[in-house]
């Protein structure tokens, strides 16, 4: 587990590094939108999915370099869900990440922008990387595969689905749909455009959606755990709301006990999946049972 | 003039086909966020934008089968620009082209998405033509000069700026570096993308790029001097809103008479950026005049 955390780290640098160097800069006096896109991308974040974008690139056999950019967009792509998430109109939160949330910094009509604009920004960056490469074909499928997960099909299509449970008893089935669209849409484009990029072959490519996909879920079960077991101050807000909200979760419907086995299986089989790619996946491996022994 | 308002409706039926044609269908109950999509998409407006690409494809020679697809995207962004710019915490208004505007038919939440939802789907079309094409270099440099003009260098920092001048004095400076980069950067994206899909040398680029500077800012100044003295039932929106708000205009810079040959004179400047064309370019010469004697 050492072992994992300490290549998170460099991979975090690494993203981290190239992120920042991509946001705008004001040119005509809009720098408190450009401040509020900095704001938001620089408040942390566990920044999985483009560490899953490079190593699934890395294990491919693939140049990692070249999947920064797309390691980049997807993060963009959360950060902005997460700004336009928070306003007032949606689920109205005033922190994020122990900081006051964007519209609370810079008020709403600039946090509005500043998502609009991380959006953009993701596209922009990856059109622009495109057109300065030459492998021309493998950068606009991995553009297009984060794009199709994004949208109203994917990531905003899983939002739209959770306002429209808020006041009704969601089903397990209709937990899942939620939640394979809402987060996992992203983390499977992540794992898929590392391997893309990497020119994979389809059996490493339905490998990673696999082990994108029980990730995914498990990941958003021991949210749901967490928000009953965690430590406040872990985790950076307070536990308990998904029950004051009488929000359906993967607690609610099977029990703390089966909500904990089930997202351990589901990290057995992400490990599983990676068979395919032999004895160089292990940090995925970890990175699988990482996520369900997580405290935030 | 009755040419080229055959023309625009020839135009518009094309554009429209395939501008609906693309709108994404519920697959998983998100139904509400695609009908709000498709609300907004479907009211109306100029479509001024998918023609200039068209147009400008045309006149260079290009096939517009092939542009037809970037003639969509921006106009979704635009779209996607205006339900964002309606929503309570920017304009505030309830009413668009005579209907409710998305917020006050679908609620704030779900506009918020469908703005978002629309965006993603420019470049998610774009991407997916891209994909099935053979013109590969062409295409991504559309999506790339789009991606720009609507980023926080084009037409979210000419929001910004907009949102910094509410309560203050503009310069006419000022006024005019909003406006280039609020509706300027689109129109210009229109314009250069109709000509890079065509595949058009450097001199029509510049013409193109000089045509669409000439007729953004002109048609703002009209849009200044229509809400003076439009009428109310052919503009859609009651008249005097900006001397009530006390914005600074066109208008009340330069008095209506100095605003009127100041629009003119671009327009004319507009049509002599043309020459290049020879005498194909009738109808982006008519355009441009018709913008400015425009009653909506």
């Amino acid at each position: 587990m050492a072992d994992v955390r300490e290549k998170m780290q460099e991979y975090i640098k690494i993203v981290e590094e190239k992120l920042f160097s991509y946001l705008p800069k004001a040119e005509n006096g809009q720098d408190i939108v450009c401040d509020a896109m900095r704001y938001s991308i620089t408040n942390g974040g566990k920044r999985i999915r483009p560490v899953l974008v490079l190593e699934f690139c890395r294990l491919c056999g693939g140049n990692i370099e070249k999947a920064l950019p797309f390691a980049c967009a997807v993060e963009m792509i959360h950060t902005y869900s997460l700004i336009h998430d928070d306003l007032p109109c949606m689920d109205d939160d005033d922190m994020r990440r122990g900081k006051p949330s964007c519209h609370i910094k810079f008020g709403e009509e600039y946090a509005l922008l500043a998502g609009d604009g991380l959006l953009n920004l993701a596209f922009e960056t990856m059109l622009k990387e495109t057109l300065n490469s030459d492998d021309t074909k493998s950068f606009i499928k991995a553009a297009y595969t984060l794009a199709r997960s994004s949208g109203v099909q994917g990531m905003i299509g899983g939002q739209v689905i959770d306002l429209l449970s808020e006041n009704s008893k969601n089903s397990l089935e209709r937990l899942k749909v939620m939640d394979k669209l809402k987060t996992g849409a992203l983390i499977e484009a992540s794992c898929l455009m590392g391997c893309i990029i990497a020119n994979a072959d389809e059996e490493k490519l339905n490998a990673a959606l696999k082990y994108a996909e029980n990730i995914g879920l498990a990941f958003q079960i021991v949210d749901d755990i967490l928000d009953v077991i965690g430590e406040p101050e872990e985790l950076g807000k307070p536990i308990g709301s998904d029950e004051e909200n009488e929000k359906t979760t993967y607690v609610s419907i099977l029990g703390l006990d089966e909500a904990k086995n089930y997202a351990e299986k589901l990290s057995e089989d992400a490990v599983s999946a990676l068979t395919v790619f032999g004895d160089d996946a292990e940090f995925l491996s970890e990175l699988a049972r990482l996520l369900c022994v997580r405290k935030k």
